[in-house]
């Protein structure tokens, strides 16, 4: 047996070097964009399942193709993991690191011969992002036996059959169901995860811990004014369909806007047929409401709406609101909170806790078990699912350093 | 030689019908689309030569494919005219009233036997809108002799080139120039048009007699910020490239509405890469300001710029504006304004006195000689550019009879 000692170094660019590794499997030769179940994903499963027996695990692959590595210790399992699909011209840290992290920990754990008094699954998760039918926590759904019998449905953008897709990698359709775990086995779920933000950045941060996932409301909004030629129609006697909007786009950011975990986007934004003198008849926008607080987001949706009322009856224009999409908030643990925020003080950093704002599969696990999730800093001004996010190497060793000290003193609840 | 006594009713109906027989001629069976030079536009340019020759007049085709009726009088020339090309999904009276109610007139003159002391021309002018290769005012221009030579290496969307379509109709794209005629011989140039507005409708007036074709100044504009997840940048740090747009679509709403001829639209937006969870990094928009007073667009152009440096800087975003695209107001002459004015007080109409905001071919005959234009109605809340687009068939026959009236009447200037 090895004795190791920890080089947060040498993890870090062994970890940055991984990350590289990985990105290079694209389903893209222009960009990175892995989904769900294409030659390339299925590549970058077999690399992870190779990374985890080199830590020591044991490996399967389960119904809905996800890569769990299994580091065996005591009775119960500490479940950690991510995704490792990505949206389209995504950023390579996204999800990934969430499994090399992990695995960086247990092969040092391994190396030193060590047993913990649980035992650990990584899982690598084959579909979060869902970019290539649709879907939305394909994978975490599937652990937990939440699937959504309609994705057996879909086809992707070239027509390929989910079903068929699945058959191609090997896998049956019809046995997703074995992919659920017995929630009983588990003494909790953890994430890592790059923050996607530009909190920890702004603070000089390498780590945080999440508080909470947010919850979000989201609608298709529409509004109908009436077209006309942008030389002949007087100002006073318009019903500028644009207009009305832009004038909810900055509804939605001053409500919005009034502080705490809060956010409001219009991404989506589509004028119908819109050309340079034609006044604009109808426009059709995504509304994307969040918040650490589900009673703070429900009172803004609620604000929100009235205000495009008010905007729109005012403008005599025509509102339509899809029925919202909701998603509540999902809390993490107390206890793990307060677990990673000692293991963030042992590496001699700051603890600082923080909510998220994207989703990750923490919300699926969240259902049957206790969840934590530690961020990394994310480089680059903070931008994600964008080809120029990233992480540092430093950052990598030091998350690596303190996801390892959180194992070591990781105790089961009774 | 028949003494026919006019009949508003019938010429009105006889209109309408004519319009609709006229725009049975489109490129698509599902709309009226009516394009340069396909099939159906030389349809519809036979079917206007018949109708000339059965109102007595010589017929003949122009170097850019105009049909052009002349009826014999004095030795100057009053042209009248407009288009019968069409945007597209148009109205079928835009542009083709302004050739089939001259027609109509000359029809009337014929029957009773009148000549006048100017010749009549009336040019049905192959195409304005220019929808088929992005030409604008192409048959007017060729007629003042101004063509721009880089049509000739146009494309339409189907890959066929300008000159190909121009030797397809029997037209030689190096003779363009004989379009040209002798500004010396016109003694005016006259064009009806539908409003393509509400103005005459709000105040329940068939005509109106326009004052001047407003100028107007475009730019094409480019917000860029910084896209980011909507769910993890807090709103405080963001630069959303759609709200600053929005705040910017709003001061120019505010600016243009300070009252006079002005008008301001977006009429294009485009989100780049929009999608809902993702913050705008790019938006992309047009920008429009017309009055028929050229000092007040450029001092409301001036305020919009600066509303709009304003707004970026302080939202950190950029800006950048393509250089402007701008014409002057062409005022039409007051003799003629004087004369229109006589001849619809004529037919028992109030006169009312109105501004364009739309360009016509007017614009390019005003620089080789004097132009007047007589407004219709627009019914259908004043929509034009669209299938709903329509005149009645009894302000059609009240405007053939004030055109009758004005003809009559007219003498060439000294």
């Amino acid at each position: 047996m090895k004795t190791v000692l920890f080089n947060r170094a040498a993890q870090g660019r062994a970890l940055v070097d991984r990350v590289a590794l990985l990105g290079r499997h694209s389903d893209s030769p222009h960009h990175y964009t892995r989904t769900f179940l294409t030659p390339a994903h299925r590549a970058a499963a077999s690399q992870i399942g190779d990374w985890m027996r080199e830590a020591g695990m044991a490996v399967r692959v389960d119904a809905i193709g996800n890569v769990i590595g299994r580091y065996e210790g005591g009775s119960r399992t500490l479940l950690m993991g991510s995704h490792f699909d990505s949206v389209r011209n995504g950023g390579k840290y996204d999800g990934v690191l969430g499994i090399l992290v992990p695995i960086a920990c247990v092969a040092e754990l391994h190396a030193r011969g060590e047993r913990l008094p649980v035992s650990i699954e990584i899982a690598a998760f084959s579909d979060e992002e869902g970019a290539r039918f649709q879907t939305g926590f394909l994978s975490s759904r599937a652990l937990i036996g939440r699937s959504d019998p309609a994705v057996l449905e879909r086809k992707d953008a070239d027509g390929i059959a989910f079903t068929e897709a699945m058959r191609g990698a090997g896998l049956d359709p019809a046995r997703i169901g074995e992919a659920k775990i017995d929630p009983a086995t588990l003494a909790a779920y953890v994430e890592v995860h790059i923050e996607q933000g530009p909190v920890l950045l702004a603070e000089g941060l390498p780590l945080g811990i999440v508080t909470v996932i947010a919850g979000s409301s989201r609608h298709l909004v529409t509004v109908t004014g009436e077209a006309g030629h942008a030389g002949t129609v007087p100002m006073p006697v318009r019903h500028d369909a644009l207009a009305a909007a832009a004038e909810m786009v900055l509804a939605l950011e001053r409500r919005c806007g009034a502080g705490g975990s809060l956010v409001g986007t219009v991404g989506m934004l589509k004028v119908r047929d819109g050309t340079g003198n034609v006044i604009p008849g109808e426009v059709e926008f995504t509304c994307d409401i969040r918040a650490g607080d589900d009673e703070l987001r429900r009172a803004a949706d609620r604000d929100v709406v009235a205000a495009f009322e008010d905007i729109a009856s005012r403008r005599g224009v025509k509102l339509a609101l899809s029925r919202p999409n909701e998603m509540l908030a999902v809390p993490c643990s107390p206890r793990l909170q307060d677990a990673l925020e000692r293991s963030v003080a042992s590496v001699g950093v700051r603890p600082r806790r923080l909510p998220s704002g994207a989703g990750h599969d923490a919300m699926m696990l969240a259902e049957v078990t206790e969840v934590g999730m530690l961020f990394v800093r994310c480089g680059a001004g903070g931008v994600s699912h964008n080809p120029a996010e990233t992480v540092s190497a430093e950052d990598a060793g030091i998350a690596a350093e303190a996801l390892l000290h959180f194992l070591r003193g990781f105790t089961s609840p009774a």
